[in-house]
């Protein structure tokens, strides 16, 4: 699929059919997180995949109650590795770059969904600490973003945006 | 460019041919950014696009002295609307939803870059109220990252990346 009309296609999918995804599928998705940028190619990242309903309905309540997301064949939980990344870059790599870039690596997912006709989203509300017992994360691994994905049950419309008038400025603002 | 080829080719590029972009390009990298999701559609991001060479030579200043920034076309200055991020997600909003956002429109900044024949590459080391000094930035807006844009004088070849074994976990850590 052509890179402008993934762009322009990806939407936030919150519904799924009951449909398991290919390993050879998962790998195209990993690989796209995976080859990311990052601050000094440290790549301060880890994803935990996360398939089986009991796992996913502790994600749920983690999540705020978001039951949606029982649905989706594997969620990605997006963490950030503050230890590498503050080796890497002391304050600045833990508070600000492991961020960033597991955010580059969340979009590489949801565009890589868009491009083999998956619907995904981008959930970022939800306690991180029942997060981390669900997971069993090892001291300095934070999870940064929940991506449900799956085979999409619905197509909502594009939402709107901003025109660009509003976000851009030439020289200063 | 089809979506995995962008994903693949994509590189931090570092020297520029000195040639300026038509206004229809640049439209398309403005046009990707906007499209990038973000938490609950807020766009909590402005965009600072500098093309004369006087404020390209003040961000090398506070970009610590990287003066190959100088020779590209543009240099998009993406900041974090950390006021917007705040009225809808009060702290977390604010140090997180928005580094998130605006790392997000970052990435399909690069991609696109990519798609068009372009080289960009993603800068986080800068003093931060430096660049708000050059851009003329309003309270509450945190310039996040520095990308220039210009057609690549050198073609890098790909680096390294953790094996998906050392990064990817099933179930829990």
């Amino acid at each position: 699929m052509e890179f402008f009309d993934v762009v322009k296609s990806r939407r936030s999918i919150r519904s799924f059919k009951k449909q398991a995804l290919t390993q050879e599928v998962i790998n195209q998705l990993i690989d796209a997180a995976r080859l990311a940028p990052s601050a000094g190619n440290a790549q301060s990242w880890a994803f935990v995949l996360v398939t089986k309903p009991e796992i996913k309905q502790a994600l749920v309540v983690a999540a705020l109650g978001q039951k949606w997301l029982e649905d989706a064949a594997v969620v990605f939980v997006v963490c950030a590795d503050l230890n590498r990344a503050e080796e890497s870059y002391d304050e600045r790599g833990k508070s600000l770059y492991c961020i960033q870039d597991t955010s580059a690596a969340v979009e590489n997912i949801l565009l890589a969904a868009t491009a083999l006709g998956l619907g995904a989203c981008w959930m970022g509300a939800f306690r991180e600490e029942e997060i981390r017992k669900v997971i069993n994360a090892p001291n300095g691994m934070r999870p940064v973003a929940l991506i449900p994905v799956g085979v999409p049950n619905e197509s909502p419309r594009a939402r709107s945006r901003r025109s660009a008038n509003e976000v851009v400025y030439m020289e200063s603002f």
